[in-house]
């Protein structure tokens, strides 16, 4: 077998044998085969499209390209939950929570924040001393002494994806079905995981803008996992304006705490419920999905929830105070508005735009190697629907450097869509499910 | 500018500017935008295609990636042809000095053999001492001095073009009307030319094998040559067989000596006289091409062809002895013959497996770094139409080592079709001509 000649065959649309896929990954990963071939065959798989055998096999070679966690002798089954990205979207600090409370063991392995969506790590860090480059061996602990613990992507795990990420992101092979869900589902399920939950999000704020384009992401994944024994459910769900009312790392995990004492925004709260009865029911804890929804709201209401979280932090070397005393996370030194410029009603938001603007305060990367500001933040007053006044303010901006706040102001201001009444139709949060 | 931005954009079936390709094509060359993205964005060039305004701004920034010679000190109109490649396909050898003999100059760089295909420094180098490395002050002294010469791409020529083919045999992505054409005429274009005649090849043995394939490949040449102000014609001829009697190194060689003698199969010397008679009318020597065509058989009965390719050899370090006694030339120390496995009429030749037949027996290459064996020699003695009893040879092997003798017989014999009665339409050896 050669890659030229795997090449070739994509280029002229055929299809992959399994044997195939896992000699170009596997090649791939050991340096056998160069950069320059796996960029063609990217761009061919890209214009060309993969199957959705060839994507289990691809999902299954990336998976294969490292380590597979064993968590059998941990208790309960294990579930996770992956969101595809968005604005103020954190319910990983949430879930985690309120599932390893509810009794599941929750193995979750996060990314970091690029471009206009923000990153599970990174709101972790904001908390002093929360370390999330655990080694396996110490992740194995901590789950198993408090059933929940959040890393980032180890050496070990699918180190093909890392590598054919990098590649993708130079080569302008990013947004495929096909290599997406590879590239979420192979790391996803390393974790050595009985069941998944997947939040798909769509709108002006998500990786897909359109609901058709989710839905067959969703679809892919969810098949993928199936075929691999693995219980998967895929939400889609609302990201046409942010998620809660605060964006930004410490804001973001203060509004965590807020659900988990049993207050915080109400979409915040509803989807956090949603995703977590997921989770318990697909994780075999409960009998029926509502079941699962009754145990989210019972760990938080007892506090059990808010408890764990503590827990979870000071395992991995966080300073857990901060969940009775969330004002000690980093604050930034000064506010500023973004008045409304006309009296309506908000009738759509450039959610995208919202996470850009964030960024440009240091609130997010625009560059993997860029640092972040954890404590600059975006306070949204007026959700879609609302009734805004001339110059009331839409956002509050917390910010430290004053550098980027104009261009900040002008793009959130540039942001919102205002009309003479109301947007007829209130869209769900929760738009499809997928199966569960 | 950024080359991660310009794989998008030819991804998404974008046109790109000439700044947008010179930027590509230099940054390449420069070493400052790597490999995998090149290769990223060839897959994409070759499979979105690249229109006429794209192929004239690779063309030329390939061509402006080196040295552009300027021959203008020299006498007469600079021409040359280039073909692209078949079996038995040795005319460049018959054409330079019957061209330099009629007081035109002919610069010709030229290639080697790959694969199923011939290349003329490969037939060059069976004359003992002949040497087609020159520098390019060489090239322009042997020029200056007898009007001809044959050397390889140098380093100065077109360093884009080695670069990129070399990544475009390793990804895929050589078979590109636009990517071939730019490497054929930035090569070419590059030697300071006036003029250039274009024999494209189709047929079995073709780089091309269907007939509309090779018309647009000509067509987009010529439209490139003519929009750099260079005269073009192209040549559509047959490659449905071998072009005369002898495939192999030293044995071509032989064959154009007989042809520059005035002897020599019929269609060698038909396409010999034709694209000398293009040269000579778009190189402004004769005033029509069919005065072109005289000089050219005046060149050749005049005996001054002859004298000019002996004088081309002794300049370029080669044994000119060898034109008047031409087995002096390396020979293979035996042969074999390849019987008709029925009686009939040749109705067809898989011509491309005659040429791999060739290689197979050491006549060729299969890969860049293989050594070729100049003696080895097929000598076809039937042609399309003609009649064979069963046993009759079609082919006579001349060959050095047995090895794998037996695997090119089997290869020759099942490269003709035998059918009981001669095919209806005789199929003219020139089928088409574009420009000029």
């Amino acid at each position: 077998m050669r890659a030229v000649d795997l090449i070739r065959k994509k280029r002229d649309s055929g299809e992959h044998s399994r044997e195939e896929i896992d000699f170009l990954i596997s090649g791939y990963t050991r340096g056998e085969i160069p950069d320059y071939q796996m960029a063609a065959w990217l761009m061919a798989a890209w214009l060309r499209g993969l199957n959705r055998s060839e994507i289990a096999s691809l999902t299954e070679a990336m998976l294969h390209s490292g380590e597979v966690l064993n968590l059998a002798d941990l208790p309960g089954k294990k579930v996770d939950k992956h969101s595809t990205g968005g604005v103020g979207d954190k319910t990983s600090l949430i879930l985690a929570p309120i599932v390893a409370a509810g009794g599941l063991t929750v193995p979750m392995i996060s990314g970091r924040g690029l471009g206009h969506t923000g990153g599970t790590l990174d709101k972790l860090e904001s908390i002093p001393g929360f370390n999330v480059n655990l080694s396996l061996e110490d992740f194995r602990r901590v789950l198993r002494e408090c059933g929940m613990a959040l890393i980032g992507q180890t050496a070990e795990i699918a180190p093909a994806d890392k590598k054919i990420y990098a590649l993708r992101d130079a080569t302008s092979t990013v947004e495929n079905i096909g290599l997406i869900c590879a590239s979420i589902m192979s790391k996803k399920l390393a974790e050595g995981i009985d069941a998944l939950v997947l939040d798909v999000k769509t709108g002006s704020g998500a990786f897909m803008k359109r609901e058709e384009d989710s839905v067959r992401l969703a679809e892919v994944m969810v098949e993928t996992g199936q075929r691999m024994g693995k219980k998967v459910v895929a939400l889609i769900t609302d990201m046409d304006q942010p998620l809660g009312r605060m964006a930004g790392h410490s804001n973001e995990v203060i509004e965590c705490i807020d659900v988990l004492s049993g207050g915080g925004p109400a979409d915040l709260r509803e989807l956090s419920i949603e995703l977590s009865g997921w989770m318990f029911f697909l994780g075999e804890r409960t009998t029926t999905l509502d079941e699962g929804r009754r145990l989210a709201e019972a760990m938080i209401s007892s506090g059990q929830a808010k408890e764990k979280f503590k827990q979870g932090i000071r395992l991995q070397g966080g300073d857990q105070r901060i969940v009775d005393n969330p004002q000690s996370l980093p604050q930034a030194r000064t506010h500023a508005g973004v008045p409304s410029p006309s009296a309506g009603f908000i009738c759509a938001t450039n959610c995208e735009q919202l996470g850009t603007a964030l960024a440009t305060l240091g609130g997010g990367r625009e560059k993997k190697e860029d640092t972040i500001d954890h404590a600059v933040g975006l306070e949204f007053h007026k959700r879609i629907g609302d009734r805004v006044e001339k110059g009331e303010p839409l956002v509050t901006i917390h910010y430290n450097s004053g550098a980027k706040l104009a261009e900040a102001q002008s793009l959130i201001a540039a942001s919102y869509q205002i009309g003479e009444s109301a947007p007829g139709q209130k869209r769900p949060l929760i738009r499809r499910i997928l199966g569960g």
